[in-house]
Protein backbone atom coordinates (compact mmCIF):
# COMPACT_ATOMS: atom_id res chain seq x y z
CA UNK A 1 0.00 0.00 0.00
CA UNK A 2 1.46 3.32 -1.06
CA UNK A 3 1.98 5.60 2.18
CA UNK A 4 -0.09 8.86 2.23
CA UNK A 5 3.05 10.14 3.55
CA UNK A 6 6.92 10.11 3.31
CA UNK A 7 9.33 12.34 5.82
CA UNK A 8 11.98 14.31 3.41
CA UNK A 9 14.83 11.66 4.94
CA UNK A 10 12.51 8.52 3.84
CA UNK A 11 11.66 10.77 0.67
CA UNK A 12 15.25 11.50 -0.33
CA UNK A 13 16.01 7.52 0.22
CA UNK A 14 13.99 6.51 -2.61
CA UNK A 15 14.79 9.77 -4.79
CA UNK A 16 18.48 8.73 -4.87
CA UNK A 17 17.68 5.37 -5.12
CA UNK A 18 15.79 5.96 -8.69
CA UNK A 19 18.52 8.38 -10.04
CA UNK A 20 20.90 5.49 -9.17
CA UNK A 21 19.18 3.21 -10.98
CA UNK A 22 18.80 5.69 -13.97
CA UNK A 23 22.83 6.46 -13.79
CA UNK A 24 23.78 2.64 -13.85
CA UNK A 25 21.11 1.26 -16.79
CA UNK A 26 22.28 4.03 -18.85
CA UNK A 27 25.99 4.24 -18.46
CA UNK A 28 25.84 0.46 -18.62
CA UNK A 29 24.06 0.57 -22.14
CA UNK A 30 26.71 3.29 -23.43
CA UNK A 31 29.35 1.47 -21.40
CA UNK A 32 28.49 -1.96 -23.78
CA UNK A 33 27.54 -0.18 -27.23
CA UNK A 34 31.14 1.08 -27.04
CA UNK A 35 33.15 -1.76 -26.13
CA UNK A 36 30.47 -4.27 -28.79
CA UNK A 37 33.95 -4.39 -31.52
CA UNK A 38 35.87 -5.95 -28.02
CA UNK A 39 34.00 -9.27 -28.91
CA UNK A 40 34.07 -11.44 -31.90
CA UNK A 41 31.25 -10.79 -34.14
CA UNK A 42 28.90 -13.91 -33.09
CA UNK A 43 28.93 -12.87 -30.07
CA UNK A 44 27.67 -9.11 -30.20
CA UNK A 45 24.17 -9.98 -30.15
CA UNK A 46 24.80 -11.11 -26.44
CA UNK A 47 25.94 -7.56 -25.81
CA UNK A 48 23.44 -6.06 -27.85
CA UNK A 49 20.52 -7.36 -25.88
CA UNK A 50 22.79 -6.66 -22.84
CA UNK A 51 23.32 -3.22 -23.92
CA UNK A 52 18.98 -2.74 -24.79
CA UNK A 53 18.19 -4.52 -21.77
CA UNK A 54 20.15 -1.50 -19.71
CA UNK A 55 18.78 1.02 -21.85
CA UNK A 56 15.16 -0.24 -21.67
CA UNK A 57 15.88 0.24 -17.86
CA UNK A 58 16.61 2.78 -18.04
CA UNK A 59 13.56 4.64 -20.09
CA UNK A 60 11.26 2.76 -17.41
CA UNK A 61 13.30 4.56 -14.12
CA UNK A 62 13.39 7.91 -16.04
CA UNK A 63 9.16 7.44 -16.00
CA UNK A 64 10.12 6.02 -12.56
CA UNK A 65 11.23 9.07 -11.03
CA UNK A 66 9.52 11.84 -12.90
CA UNK A 67 5.93 9.46 -11.33
CA UNK A 68 7.33 10.13 -7.92
CA UNK A 69 8.26 13.59 -8.08
CA UNK A 70 4.79 14.46 -9.32
CA UNK A 71 3.28 11.85 -6.73
CA UNK A 72 4.82 13.71 -3.25
CA UNK A 73 5.00 17.10 -2.93
CA UNK A 74 5.84 19.05 0.07
CA UNK A 75 5.02 23.04 0.94
CA UNK A 76 8.21 22.92 3.03
CA UNK A 77 10.64 25.42 2.77
CA UNK A 78 13.99 23.91 1.25
CA UNK A 79 11.98 20.74 0.81
CA UNK A 80 13.08 20.00 4.25
CA UNK A 81 9.68 18.51 5.36
CA UNK A 82 7.03 16.00 5.27
CA UNK A 83 6.15 14.52 1.28
CA UNK A 84 2.06 13.63 0.80
CA UNK A 85 0.85 12.35 -2.04
CA UNK A 86 -0.09 15.16 -4.44
CA UNK A 87 -3.42 15.36 -5.60
CA UNK A 88 -4.17 14.34 -9.22
CA UNK A 89 -0.70 12.78 -9.83
CA UNK A 90 -0.55 8.70 -8.83
CA UNK A 91 2.89 7.08 -8.43
CA UNK A 92 2.62 4.38 -11.44
CA UNK A 93 4.09 1.50 -10.27
CA UNK A 94 3.01 -0.23 -13.46
CA UNK A 95 5.95 0.63 -15.36
CA UNK A 96 8.10 -1.66 -13.22
CA UNK A 97 5.97 -4.54 -14.64
CA UNK A 98 6.17 -3.26 -18.09
CA UNK A 99 9.80 -3.11 -17.88
CA UNK A 100 10.21 -7.01 -16.05
CA UNK A 101 7.98 -8.13 -18.75
CA UNK A 102 10.16 -6.75 -21.89
CA UNK A 103 13.51 -7.39 -19.64
CA UNK A 104 12.85 -10.47 -18.13
CA UNK A 105 12.88 -12.30 -20.86
CA UNK A 106 15.57 -10.84 -22.66
CA UNK A 107 18.00 -11.56 -19.78
CA UNK A 108 17.41 -14.97 -20.50
CA UNK A 109 18.38 -14.80 -23.93
CA UNK A 110 21.20 -12.87 -22.99
CA UNK A 111 21.94 -15.91 -21.08
CA UNK A 112 21.76 -18.59 -24.01
CA UNK A 113 23.36 -16.46 -26.43
CA UNK A 114 26.45 -15.59 -25.08
CA UNK A 115 26.60 -19.81 -24.21
CA UNK A 116 26.45 -20.04 -28.66
CA UNK A 117 25.33 -23.41 -28.76
CA UNK A 118 24.01 -24.98 -31.31
CA UNK A 119 20.84 -23.89 -32.95
CA UNK A 120 18.67 -26.91 -31.87
CA UNK A 121 19.72 -27.07 -28.39
CA UNK A 122 19.17 -23.14 -28.24
CA UNK A 123 15.69 -22.86 -29.83
CA UNK A 124 14.76 -26.00 -26.98
CA UNK A 125 16.22 -23.79 -23.93
CA UNK A 126 14.52 -20.11 -25.11
CA UNK A 127 11.18 -21.99 -25.95
CA UNK A 128 11.06 -23.19 -22.69
CA UNK A 129 12.89 -20.21 -20.67
CA UNK A 130 10.98 -17.52 -22.85
CA UNK A 131 7.07 -18.29 -22.19
CA UNK A 132 7.71 -19.37 -18.32
CA UNK A 133 9.45 -15.82 -17.47
CA UNK A 134 6.45 -13.73 -19.68
CA UNK A 135 3.84 -16.36 -17.46
CA UNK A 136 6.06 -15.56 -13.86
CA UNK A 137 5.64 -11.69 -15.39
CA UNK A 138 2.17 -11.63 -15.91
CA UNK A 139 0.76 -13.74 -13.12
CA UNK A 140 3.08 -11.24 -10.37
CA UNK A 141 0.85 -7.97 -11.94
CA UNK A 142 -2.47 -9.11 -10.04
CA UNK A 143 -1.06 -9.67 -7.10
CA UNK A 144 1.39 -6.63 -6.66
CA UNK A 145 -1.75 -3.97 -7.92
CA UNK A 146 -4.26 -5.59 -5.07
CA UNK A 147 -4.50 -4.19 -1.93
CA UNK A 148 -5.84 -7.31 -0.41
CA UNK A 149 -3.57 -9.91 1.29
CA UNK A 150 -5.57 -13.16 -0.07
CA UNK A 151 -5.06 -12.03 -3.56
CA UNK A 152 -1.30 -10.83 -3.31
CA UNK A 153 -0.79 -14.30 -1.77
CA UNK A 154 -2.69 -16.47 -4.27
CA UNK A 155 -0.97 -14.60 -7.49
CA UNK A 156 2.41 -14.70 -5.75
CA UNK A 157 2.07 -18.28 -5.23
CA UNK A 158 1.10 -18.64 -8.63
CA UNK A 159 3.56 -16.69 -10.48
CA UNK A 160 6.27 -18.88 -8.11
CA UNK A 161 5.50 -21.95 -10.59
CA UNK A 162 7.27 -20.26 -13.82
CA UNK A 163 9.57 -19.01 -11.65
CA UNK A 164 10.78 -22.95 -9.92
CA UNK A 165 10.46 -23.96 -13.98
CA UNK A 166 12.43 -21.61 -15.07
CA UNK A 167 14.84 -22.77 -12.43
CA UNK A 168 14.78 -26.43 -13.29
CA UNK A 169 15.93 -25.44 -16.87
CA UNK A 170 18.67 -23.08 -16.02
CA UNK A 171 20.14 -25.65 -13.51
CA UNK A 172 19.40 -29.32 -14.75
CA UNK A 173 19.30 -28.66 -18.76
CA UNK A 174 21.75 -25.42 -18.73
CA UNK A 175 24.61 -27.77 -17.07
CA UNK A 176 24.09 -30.18 -19.59
CA UNK A 177 25.06 -27.70 -22.42
CA UNK A 178 27.85 -26.02 -19.43
CA UNK A 179 30.11 -29.03 -20.87
CA UNK A 180 30.52 -27.90 -24.30
CA UNK A 181 31.67 -23.94 -22.41
CA UNK A 182 35.47 -23.30 -22.52
CA UNK A 183 36.81 -23.80 -19.14
CA UNK A 184 37.92 -20.42 -18.30
CA UNK A 185 34.08 -18.90 -18.31
CA UNK A 186 32.43 -22.77 -16.83
CA UNK A 187 32.55 -21.02 -13.24
CA UNK A 188 31.62 -17.65 -14.37
CA UNK A 189 28.17 -18.80 -16.47
CA UNK A 190 27.74 -21.21 -13.39
CA UNK A 191 27.83 -18.29 -11.03
CA UNK A 192 26.06 -16.20 -13.51
CA UNK A 193 22.30 -18.25 -12.44
CA UNK A 194 23.19 -17.44 -8.87
CA UNK A 195 23.12 -14.14 -9.67
CA UNK A 196 19.87 -14.58 -11.27
CA UNK A 197 18.22 -16.19 -8.40
CA UNK A 198 19.91 -13.91 -5.99
CA UNK A 199 18.45 -10.99 -7.71
CA UNK A 200 15.22 -12.15 -8.85
CA UNK A 201 15.40 -13.31 -5.06
CA UNK A 202 14.69 -9.45 -3.95
CA UNK A 203 11.35 -9.06 -6.29
CA UNK A 204 9.50 -11.54 -4.05
CA UNK A 205 11.04 -10.18 -0.51
CA UNK A 206 10.07 -6.87 -1.95
CA UNK A 207 6.41 -8.26 -2.90
CA UNK A 208 6.00 -9.84 0.21
CA UNK A 209 7.70 -6.45 2.45
CA UNK A 210 3.87 -4.48 2.17
CA UNK A 211 1.57 -7.24 3.44
CA UNK A 212 3.54 -7.21 6.37
CA UNK A 213 2.23 -3.86 7.16
CA UNK A 214 5.74 -2.33 8.20
CA UNK A 215 4.40 0.93 7.20
CA UNK A 216 5.89 3.57 5.42
CA UNK A 217 9.10 2.24 6.13
CA UNK A 218 8.36 -0.90 4.60
CA UNK A 219 7.44 0.87 0.98
CA UNK A 220 10.61 2.76 1.15
CA UNK A 221 12.97 -0.39 1.76
CA UNK A 222 10.72 -2.11 -1.44
CA UNK A 223 11.60 0.82 -3.92
CA UNK A 224 15.08 0.62 -2.59
CA UNK A 225 15.17 -3.37 -2.94
CA UNK A 226 13.47 -3.33 -6.02
CA UNK A 227 16.33 -0.71 -7.15
CA UNK A 228 19.12 -2.45 -6.08
CA UNK A 229 17.79 -5.91 -7.97
CA UNK A 230 17.85 -4.11 -10.98
CA UNK A 231 21.19 -2.48 -11.22
CA UNK A 232 22.39 -6.63 -10.49
CA UNK A 233 20.28 -8.15 -12.53
CA UNK A 234 20.56 -6.05 -15.15
CA UNK A 235 23.67 -4.05 -15.61
CA UNK A 236 26.39 -6.24 -13.19
CA UNK A 237 24.75 -8.99 -14.75
CA UNK A 238 25.47 -7.13 -18.12
CA UNK A 239 28.70 -6.33 -17.63
CA UNK A 240 29.68 -10.00 -16.55
CA UNK A 241 27.96 -11.63 -19.80
CA UNK A 242 30.41 -8.72 -21.59
CA UNK A 243 33.41 -10.28 -19.37
CA UNK A 244 32.35 -13.68 -20.41
CA UNK A 245 32.10 -12.90 -24.43
CA UNK A 246 35.52 -11.33 -24.31
CA UNK A 247 36.77 -13.97 -22.51
CA UNK A 248 35.18 -16.72 -25.22
CA UNK A 249 36.43 -14.36 -28.09
CA UNK A 250 39.79 -14.25 -26.83
CA UNK A 251 39.96 -17.91 -26.55
CA UNK A 252 38.61 -18.51 -29.98
CA UNK A 253 40.18 -16.06 -32.23
CA UNK A 254 43.93 -16.13 -30.58
CA UNK A 255 44.93 -13.46 -33.74
CA UNK A 256 42.06 -11.28 -31.93
CA UNK A 257 43.22 -11.63 -28.33
CA UNK A 258 46.45 -10.78 -29.03
CA UNK A 259 45.03 -7.74 -30.63
CA UNK A 260 43.06 -6.91 -27.24
CA UNK A 261 45.40 -8.87 -24.94
CA UNK A 262 47.49 -6.15 -23.15
CA UNK A 263 51.29 -6.72 -23.91
CA UNK A 264 52.13 -7.44 -20.00
CA UNK A 265 49.16 -10.26 -20.26
CA UNK A 266 51.26 -11.62 -23.48
CA UNK A 267 54.28 -11.81 -22.19
CA UNK A 268 53.35 -14.16 -19.19
CA UNK A 269 51.32 -16.44 -21.37
CA UNK A 270 54.59 -17.06 -23.23
CA UNK A 271 56.58 -17.00 -20.50
CA UNK A 272 54.52 -20.13 -18.86
CA UNK A 273 54.30 -21.83 -21.89
CA UNK A 274 57.64 -21.90 -22.56
CA UNK A 275 58.40 -23.10 -18.81
CA UNK A 276 59.43 -26.80 -18.74
CA UNK B 1 23.59 23.35 6.57
CA UNK B 2 21.92 25.03 3.56
CA UNK B 3 21.80 28.88 3.36
CA UNK B 4 18.25 30.29 3.80
CA UNK B 5 19.13 33.22 1.71
CA UNK B 6 22.19 33.54 -0.91
CA UNK B 7 23.06 37.19 -2.61
CA UNK B 8 23.05 37.34 -6.15
CA UNK B 9 26.38 37.15 -6.13
CA UNK B 10 26.67 34.45 -4.09
CA UNK B 11 23.65 32.43 -6.56
CA UNK B 12 25.69 32.78 -9.41
CA UNK B 13 28.67 31.67 -8.67
CA UNK B 14 27.50 28.70 -7.63
CA UNK B 15 25.33 28.95 -10.53
CA UNK B 16 28.27 29.62 -12.89
CA UNK B 17 30.07 26.44 -11.36
CA UNK B 18 27.94 24.17 -11.59
CA UNK B 19 27.27 25.00 -15.36
CA UNK B 20 31.22 24.79 -15.67
CA UNK B 21 31.11 21.43 -14.64
CA UNK B 22 28.25 20.44 -17.12
CA UNK B 23 30.14 21.42 -20.03
CA UNK B 24 33.45 20.05 -18.70
CA UNK B 25 32.45 16.88 -18.38
CA UNK B 26 30.03 16.50 -21.28
CA UNK B 27 32.46 17.33 -23.96
CA UNK B 28 35.82 15.76 -22.19
CA UNK B 29 33.61 12.32 -22.64
CA UNK B 30 32.71 13.59 -26.65
CA UNK B 31 36.44 14.05 -26.91
CA UNK B 32 37.42 10.71 -25.82
CA UNK B 33 34.78 8.92 -27.61
CA UNK B 34 36.00 10.56 -30.82
CA UNK B 35 39.35 9.87 -29.61
CA UNK B 36 39.20 6.12 -29.15
CA UNK B 37 40.72 4.76 -32.41
CA UNK B 38 43.59 7.18 -31.80
CA UNK B 39 45.55 4.16 -29.02
CA UNK B 40 45.41 0.69 -29.73
CA UNK B 41 42.32 -1.31 -28.85
CA UNK B 42 43.82 -3.01 -25.96
CA UNK B 43 43.71 0.56 -24.18
CA UNK B 44 40.43 1.22 -25.88
CA UNK B 45 38.62 -0.21 -22.43
CA UNK B 46 40.73 2.19 -20.21
CA UNK B 47 39.54 4.90 -22.19
CA UNK B 48 35.97 3.98 -22.77
CA UNK B 49 35.69 4.17 -18.28
CA UNK B 50 37.49 7.38 -18.90
CA UNK B 51 34.89 8.63 -21.16
CA UNK B 52 31.73 6.41 -19.09
CA UNK B 53 32.77 8.81 -16.10
CA UNK B 54 32.97 12.01 -16.95
CA UNK B 55 29.58 11.30 -18.63
CA UNK B 56 27.62 9.98 -15.17
CA UNK B 57 29.23 13.31 -13.89
CA UNK B 58 27.78 15.08 -16.29
CA UNK B 59 24.62 13.46 -16.29
CA UNK B 60 24.60 14.33 -12.56
CA UNK B 61 25.59 17.63 -12.70
CA UNK B 62 22.23 18.51 -14.88
CA UNK B 63 20.22 16.70 -12.07
CA UNK B 64 22.53 18.96 -9.54
CA UNK B 65 22.03 22.55 -11.75
CA UNK B 66 18.35 21.92 -12.20
CA UNK B 67 18.07 21.32 -8.68
CA UNK B 68 19.65 24.05 -7.35
CA UNK B 69 17.88 26.24 -9.32
CA UNK B 70 14.27 24.82 -8.20
CA UNK B 71 15.57 25.42 -4.46
CA UNK B 72 16.82 29.11 -4.89
CA UNK B 73 14.28 31.88 -6.51
CA UNK B 74 14.32 35.53 -6.30
CA UNK B 75 11.19 37.92 -6.60
CA UNK B 76 13.46 40.57 -7.78
CA UNK B 77 13.28 42.60 -11.11
CA UNK B 78 15.76 40.83 -13.45
CA UNK B 79 17.28 38.61 -10.69
CA UNK B 80 19.11 41.33 -9.03
CA UNK B 81 18.34 40.65 -5.58
CA UNK B 82 18.71 37.91 -2.85
CA UNK B 83 17.46 33.94 -3.32
CA UNK B 84 15.66 32.70 -0.76
CA UNK B 85 14.81 28.48 -0.27
CA UNK B 86 11.78 28.04 -2.30
CA UNK B 87 8.52 25.89 -1.11
CA UNK B 88 8.13 22.81 -1.71
CA UNK B 89 12.17 22.16 -3.24
CA UNK B 90 14.82 20.91 -1.98
CA UNK B 91 18.36 21.52 -3.16
CA UNK B 92 19.70 17.68 -3.28
CA UNK B 93 22.97 16.97 -2.26
CA UNK B 94 22.69 13.23 -2.63
CA UNK B 95 23.09 13.42 -6.37
CA UNK B 96 26.99 14.10 -5.67
CA UNK B 97 27.10 10.87 -3.41
CA UNK B 98 25.20 8.51 -6.25
CA UNK B 99 27.84 10.09 -8.55
CA UNK B 100 31.11 9.45 -6.49
CA UNK B 101 29.47 5.98 -5.74
CA UNK B 102 29.54 4.98 -9.64
CA UNK B 103 32.40 7.09 -10.42
CA UNK B 104 35.21 6.85 -7.63
CA UNK B 105 35.49 2.51 -8.03
CA UNK B 106 35.88 3.58 -11.78
CA UNK B 107 38.28 5.92 -11.81
CA UNK B 108 40.50 3.57 -10.06
CA UNK B 109 39.25 0.55 -12.01
CA UNK B 110 40.36 3.38 -15.09
CA UNK B 111 44.15 3.78 -13.71
CA UNK B 112 44.80 0.22 -13.68
CA UNK B 113 43.47 -1.02 -17.00
CA UNK B 114 45.78 1.74 -18.95
CA UNK B 115 48.66 -0.18 -16.65
CA UNK B 116 47.63 -3.17 -18.95
CA UNK B 117 49.44 -5.53 -16.01
CA UNK B 118 49.21 -9.11 -16.19
CA UNK B 119 45.53 -10.67 -15.26
CA UNK B 120 46.38 -11.66 -12.04
CA UNK B 121 48.26 -8.81 -10.91
CA UNK B 122 45.32 -6.75 -12.63
CA UNK B 123 42.74 -8.50 -10.96
CA UNK B 124 44.45 -8.28 -7.31
CA UNK B 125 44.38 -4.14 -7.54
CA UNK B 126 40.85 -4.20 -8.74
CA UNK B 127 40.23 -6.53 -5.46
CA UNK B 128 41.48 -4.16 -3.40
CA UNK B 129 40.92 -0.71 -4.66
CA UNK B 130 37.41 -1.01 -6.13
CA UNK B 131 35.47 -2.72 -2.22
CA UNK B 132 37.96 0.28 -0.26
CA UNK B 133 36.74 2.75 -2.57
CA UNK B 134 32.75 1.77 -2.27
CA UNK B 135 33.07 1.60 1.73
CA UNK B 136 35.11 5.08 1.64
CA UNK B 137 31.69 6.81 -0.34
CA UNK B 138 29.12 4.68 1.51
CA UNK B 139 30.49 6.09 5.22
CA UNK B 140 30.98 9.39 3.68
CA UNK B 141 27.58 9.40 3.22
CA UNK B 142 25.88 9.52 6.91
CA UNK B 143 28.26 12.37 7.86
CA UNK B 144 27.32 14.31 4.83
CA UNK B 145 23.34 14.54 5.00
CA UNK B 146 23.68 14.78 9.08
CA UNK B 147 23.25 18.53 10.54
CA UNK B 148 25.24 17.54 13.63
CA UNK B 149 28.55 18.18 13.85
CA UNK B 150 29.81 15.42 15.98
CA UNK B 151 28.07 12.52 13.38
CA UNK B 152 29.83 14.47 10.89
CA UNK B 153 32.94 13.77 12.48
CA UNK B 154 32.77 10.26 13.44
CA UNK B 155 31.65 9.65 9.84
CA UNK B 156 34.39 11.66 8.75
CA UNK B 157 37.28 9.35 10.64
CA UNK B 158 34.89 5.94 9.71
CA UNK B 159 35.53 6.89 5.83
CA UNK B 160 39.57 8.25 6.12
CA UNK B 161 40.65 4.13 6.71
CA UNK B 162 39.54 2.76 3.27
CA UNK B 163 40.67 6.15 1.95
CA UNK B 164 44.38 5.51 3.74
CA UNK B 165 44.12 2.13 2.68
CA UNK B 166 44.10 3.26 -1.12
CA UNK B 167 46.45 5.70 -0.42
CA UNK B 168 48.76 2.38 0.56
CA UNK B 169 47.75 -0.05 -2.42
CA UNK B 170 48.28 3.21 -5.26
CA UNK B 171 51.93 3.96 -3.29
CA UNK B 172 53.34 1.01 -1.75
CA UNK B 173 51.65 -2.34 -4.38
CA UNK B 174 51.22 -0.44 -7.45
CA UNK B 175 54.44 0.71 -7.15
CA UNK B 176 55.76 -2.41 -7.90
CA UNK B 177 54.20 -2.49 -11.03
CA UNK B 178 55.50 0.94 -12.23
CA UNK B 179 58.95 -0.53 -12.96
CA UNK B 180 57.00 -2.78 -16.15
CA UNK B 181 55.82 0.39 -17.89
CA UNK B 182 57.52 1.78 -20.32
CA UNK B 183 59.98 4.43 -18.89
CA UNK B 184 58.22 7.39 -20.93
CA UNK B 185 54.95 6.77 -18.85
CA UNK B 186 56.14 6.07 -15.58
CA UNK B 187 56.78 9.70 -14.57
CA UNK B 188 53.22 10.53 -15.46
CA UNK B 189 51.07 7.53 -14.03
CA UNK B 190 53.26 8.37 -10.89
CA UNK B 191 51.88 12.09 -10.95
CA UNK B 192 48.49 10.36 -11.37
CA UNK B 193 47.87 9.06 -7.95
CA UNK B 194 49.42 12.58 -6.59
CA UNK B 195 46.35 14.35 -8.93
CA UNK B 196 44.07 11.80 -7.55
CA UNK B 197 45.02 12.70 -4.04
CA UNK B 198 45.05 15.87 -4.73
CA UNK B 199 41.53 16.24 -6.03
CA UNK B 200 40.19 13.98 -3.30
CA UNK B 201 42.07 15.80 -1.08
CA UNK B 202 39.51 18.47 -1.78
CA UNK B 203 36.10 16.47 -0.68
CA UNK B 204 37.34 16.31 2.84
CA UNK B 205 37.94 19.68 3.13
CA UNK B 206 34.57 21.07 1.47
CA UNK B 207 32.81 18.11 3.79
CA UNK B 208 34.48 19.74 6.84
CA UNK B 209 33.57 23.58 5.91
CA UNK B 210 30.12 23.41 7.65
CA UNK B 211 31.23 22.02 10.39
CA UNK B 212 32.99 25.10 10.84
CA UNK B 213 29.98 27.50 10.46
CA UNK B 214 31.22 29.85 8.20
CA UNK B 215 27.81 30.50 7.17
CA UNK B 216 26.77 31.07 3.54
CA UNK B 217 30.20 31.62 2.04
CA UNK B 218 31.26 27.78 3.72
CA UNK B 219 28.29 26.69 1.53
CA UNK B 220 29.50 28.77 -1.31
CA UNK B 221 32.75 27.65 -1.14
CA UNK B 222 32.15 23.78 -0.67
CA UNK B 223 29.96 23.78 -4.24
CA UNK B 224 32.93 25.64 -5.91
CA UNK B 225 35.34 23.36 -4.22
CA UNK B 226 33.51 20.12 -5.30
CA UNK B 227 32.69 21.34 -9.00
CA UNK B 228 36.57 22.11 -9.17
CA UNK B 229 37.63 18.37 -7.86
CA UNK B 230 35.14 17.34 -10.01
CA UNK B 231 36.61 18.78 -13.07
CA UNK B 232 40.17 17.73 -12.08
CA UNK B 233 39.50 14.31 -11.08
CA UNK B 234 37.40 12.69 -13.59
CA UNK B 235 37.96 15.40 -16.97
CA UNK B 236 41.59 16.31 -16.15
CA UNK B 237 42.43 12.73 -15.44
CA UNK B 238 40.81 10.85 -17.76
CA UNK B 239 42.68 13.33 -20.58
CA UNK B 240 45.80 12.39 -18.88
CA UNK B 241 44.60 8.64 -19.16
CA UNK B 242 44.37 8.86 -22.56
CA UNK B 243 47.94 10.51 -22.81
CA UNK B 244 49.43 7.33 -21.29
CA UNK B 245 47.35 5.31 -23.29
CA UNK B 246 48.53 7.07 -26.58
CA UNK B 247 51.80 7.13 -25.95
CA UNK B 248 52.35 3.10 -24.96
CA UNK B 249 50.05 2.36 -27.75
CA UNK B 250 52.74 4.12 -30.16
CA UNK B 251 55.93 2.49 -27.94
CA UNK B 252 54.31 -1.15 -28.90
CA UNK B 253 53.20 -0.57 -32.25
CA UNK B 254 55.86 1.38 -34.40
CA UNK B 255 53.67 1.13 -37.77
CA UNK B 256 50.69 2.51 -35.87
CA UNK B 257 52.93 5.19 -34.63
CA UNK B 258 54.08 6.39 -37.98
CA UNK B 259 50.49 6.87 -38.97
CA UNK B 260 49.73 8.76 -35.87
CA UNK B 261 52.50 10.62 -34.78
CA UNK B 262 52.79 13.95 -36.56
CA UNK B 263 56.09 14.16 -39.63
CA UNK B 264 57.39 16.51 -37.42
CA UNK B 265 57.95 14.39 -35.26
CA UNK B 266 59.19 11.23 -37.36
CA UNK B 267 61.58 13.29 -39.03
CA UNK B 268 63.16 14.13 -35.32
CA UNK B 269 63.16 10.85 -33.89
CA UNK B 270 65.05 9.56 -37.51
CA UNK B 271 68.08 12.23 -37.12
CA UNK B 272 68.09 11.14 -33.48
CA UNK B 273 68.49 7.81 -34.53
CA UNK B 274 70.89 8.30 -37.34
CA UNK B 275 73.00 10.60 -35.06
CA UNK B 276 76.15 8.68 -34.22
Amino acid sequence: MIPDLLTAAQHSTVYNSLSLVIAAQLFTAIFLLISLPRVLPRYRPAITIALIVCGIAAYHYFRIFDSFNAAYTTTAIGGAGDYTLAEGAAFNEGYRYVDWLLTVPLLLVELVAVLALARAMQNKLLMQLVPASILMIVLGYPGEISEDVGVRTIFGILSTIPFLFILWVLFVELSKSLKTQPEAVRGTISRLRYLLLLSWGVYPIAYLLPSLDVGADGWVWKQVGYSIADIVAKAVYGIIIYQVAKTKSWIEDPSFAQQERSHAETVSLTERAVKP
